[in-house]
């Protein structure tokens, strides 16, 4: 891996000291860092480098997914720096600068330099322009930029920020962060299904009657009131998290994939993706929102109830949709998709459903057939399990056993790691590209203007439910049920 | 059930004492006898009554697989009642039928009669012929008819011994026993892949690279040499045992068959099979013979130093073959079959491989990629076991996993049990049909021929190994391997 400056705005925000620091930490203890790294952390607060690398400390005490080794600690912090920023002021960029150059200096690495927003959405291209104007991303090295979501609130606003990234970026410099792709089981699924024929041939509308993907949550609103009542369900997690995952599960892999076939595969599932005609839009799109409830026990408020929510928020906790991919592999298959916040169970996962095979001569139900399942637990849980129809050697009927056929071991990279290491290694395969942020958001677009004319019910779920009724129903239509 | 009388000839042999006394007393254990039986068992000893129900009470306090419930044990015996007989004198078979005409007053059934030949094989035509002479045979109810193996010693014994046989009984009266297919996995194979898309539609030559089907033992002749050394392994388990394993393995099930078409669907594999030309023979048979050897720890004779055996004998304690079925599913799929005695283990189960798919960019050892395989093991163990390739996230290697999705309960009932209960309810299904019979013979003939006129090498192996060099070689010629 060559020698680079990694440029973290945000450098005392949450992301950073949750997830960035702790996966620097244990790529660095793995020997997965570049032999010379600057790390230039920045921030409005007056760090000194001593509070910074305490600051650090203390987030790898609390977060690191292995100990600290004392040893090798302070080789580890040295690498980090500290320059006091303010993304509104002209002279700030000058000294960042001036700053990166002369830690470049110092170490003698060339200005391979990646720019990690972890900021305010508002404050990216407000930054992006500024490393412009100010040469600071005109390297004679590589220079690329890791943004976190959200990516736009809309489609307009997507292609306008889109535009403006690319005054200073190329597509290829651009590494969009959804962190559901660095997550180990989504990553795995090709590993999962190319190499074993008796998942890869069973991989299309022939043998699939659904597919299903649930990312529900137990947590309500939380701190996040002001983004999450404008955002709702759909921009959080539908038009990201979700559609990744379907484009995920959706990609065939006749042979390993090149990171480029990967991306063209990606995209094409996206033009496939049937748009949801307004007319037909509430017989293929269910929202919530919750209620008070009981959740693990314990009571909870509703939404609306929730400090910093509009007391007459219609804003969407809840989202569920049957989707249809048109090509080749998925026609007529539905895709379900789910999420929500205060439900049950904190789960995501992805269920395949295979047809039936009980024939004429008998009754499925009586006789105990059940589908045939794979289940892949992306979170909190990780692992495969198939379930078949085992006969009952006393009874002669079947039984439904669950087989699971891996598991992740319990101290997994976590997705940030993975994620970081590849940035550093300039491989975008597990990134969000321009073109599926865009098509998703076409996608979403009519969706969102449905929810603005209150073309669509808001069904309210109690808390600590498995969410309306009418998700349920979307099922139900088809002859189905949730998993 | 009807209530009937169940003639068996051979009441004090080996057979009757390890299976079919255990057998009947757990059938009636489990309320599967008819409310009204007349056991009758014949055997030349001059016993009384009680001596056989002794001697019936021994051999399920020795071999039944549940204990004795002492409660109702006197109500088992009671239906049993011996009678003095001699397969070869006239007045032997008078007295039957009165005795047995005697018990059908006594308990006021109908002349239902289930004859069980227990016997040595030239005894069996001699019995039928008088059995119909003396009108035993001739009743106003139904007559069936159970016989053992062997069935014939090659086509033409076979056929010869059929024909007497149709003078007496119908082929739907005849019950030819392969144990084998009494074996609760040999029956489970078709509840376990037809219910199971996710098998069921890999069940043929798109999917599937190989089957091999292994019948090995670690025994030797034991006491059987008189027999064993004119039959061979290819009459003692190779016509009847494995070829129907290959029947059975080769089914498809798209629904669920009747008895019939079971029966319609076997004859038709075996007709696809691909008779093996004499001149290529050597390229797809293989015979062996054990050597001394070490089986379990154990130091082990020779075949030809063992009791009774012609110490010159060339006859073949292993035998293996490949096959081709030369029908729409199996089409240029090999299988794989092989028995042996004085092998390393004693195991019989059913292997699929699948094909490997990793694709032409990747070197499937050099990532860890191995074929797919499901085992079925039938004996001694038995369970469904399925390997795939899970990716070690560590080092990006594959590593084969074995995933074990069903396991029989440690007491199931015995191939007997399933058989005499199904004869008594006269459903063939899990028989030798005549058809299959013929068709076996006809295709072991001609390497029967080989074997006499030494067209065939006959291969030494040591005692506990995995049997002859060529064995192996068989495989590796077509880039497979026994597993």
């Amino acid at each position: 891996m060559q020698d680079m400056s990694l440029v973290l705005f945000g450098a005392s925000g949450d992301l950073a000291k949750r997830k960035l620091y702790p996966a620097l930490y244990n790529l660095f203890l793995e020997g997965k860092m570049p032999p010379s790294i600057s790390v230039v952390g920045l921030g409005r607060k007056p760090f000194s480098n001593e509070d910074f690398h305490a600051l650090i400390k203390e987030a790898l005490e609390s977060f690191s997914r292995r100990d600290i080794v004392s040893s090798s600690l302070d080789e580890f912090l040295e690498k980090f720096r500290y320059c006091i920023f303010d993304a509104t002021k002209q002279e700030s960029y000058k000294d960042l600068q001036d700053f990166i150059e002369t830690r470049e200096s110092e170490l003698n690495i060339p200005d391979n330099r990646l720019f990690y927003l972890s900021v305010a959405p508002k404050l990216v291209d407000l930054i992006t322009t500024n490393l412009h104007k100010n040469g600071i991303s005109q390297t004679k090295g590589w220079k690329r930029l890791i943004i976190e979501k959200p990516f736009g609130s809309d489609l307009k606003s997507a292609q306008e920020l889109n535009a403006k990234l690319k005054e200073v970026f190329d597509e290829d410099e651009i590494f969009r962060i959804d962190h559901y792709l660095g997550k180990p089981m989504v990553q795995n699924l090709e590993s999962l299904i190319r190499p074993n024929p008796i998942l890869k041939s069973l991989w299309d509308h022939h043998q699939i009657a659904n597919v299903q993907i649930t990312a529900s949550e137990t947590v309500g609103v939380g701190t996040r009131a002001g983004y999450y009542d404008q955002a709702g369900a759909i921009r959080d997690m539908v038009q990201n998290h979700l559609l990744q995952l379907v484009m995920m599960t959706a990609l065939h892999h006749p042979k390993k994939l090149s990171p480029k076939e990967i991306e063209d595969n990606k995209r094409e599932i996206m033009e496939s993706l049937r748009p949801v005609a307004k007319d037909e839009m509430s017989q293929h799109i269910v929202r919530g929102q919750y209620e008070a409830g009981e959740v693990e026990g314990e009571t909870v408020k509703a939404y609306r109830e929730e400090d910093g929510i509009d007391p007459d928020s219609n804003n969407d906790t809840f989202f569920a949709a049957r989707l249809y991919i048109d090509n080749e592999y998925w026609k007529g298959i539905p895709f379900y998709i789910r999420t929500g916040k205060r439900m049950k169970e904190k789960s995501t996962r992805i269920v395949i459903e295979f047809k039936n095979e009980a024939d004429e001569t008998e009754n499925p139900e009586e006789i105990g057939l059940v589908s045939n399942l794979l289940e892949i637990e992306i979170n909190p849980a990780e692992s495969v399990s198939l379930r078949v129809n085992i006969k009952d050697q006393s009874n002669e009927q079947f039984e439904p056993a669950f087989i699971t056929f891996s598991k992740n071991p319990s101290s997994q990279p976590e997705a940030y790691e993975r994620l970081l290491n590849d940035a550093m290694q300039g491989n975008s395969t597990y990134f969000a590209h321009w073109n599926e942020v865009e098509l998703s958001w076409k996608w979403i677009q009519p969706i969102l203007e449905a929810f603005e004319e209150d073309g669509l019910p808001l069904n309210f779920y109690p808390a600590g439910s498995t969410g309306p009724e009418a998700s349920h129903k979307l099922l139900e239509t088809d002859g189905f049920n949730w998993w």
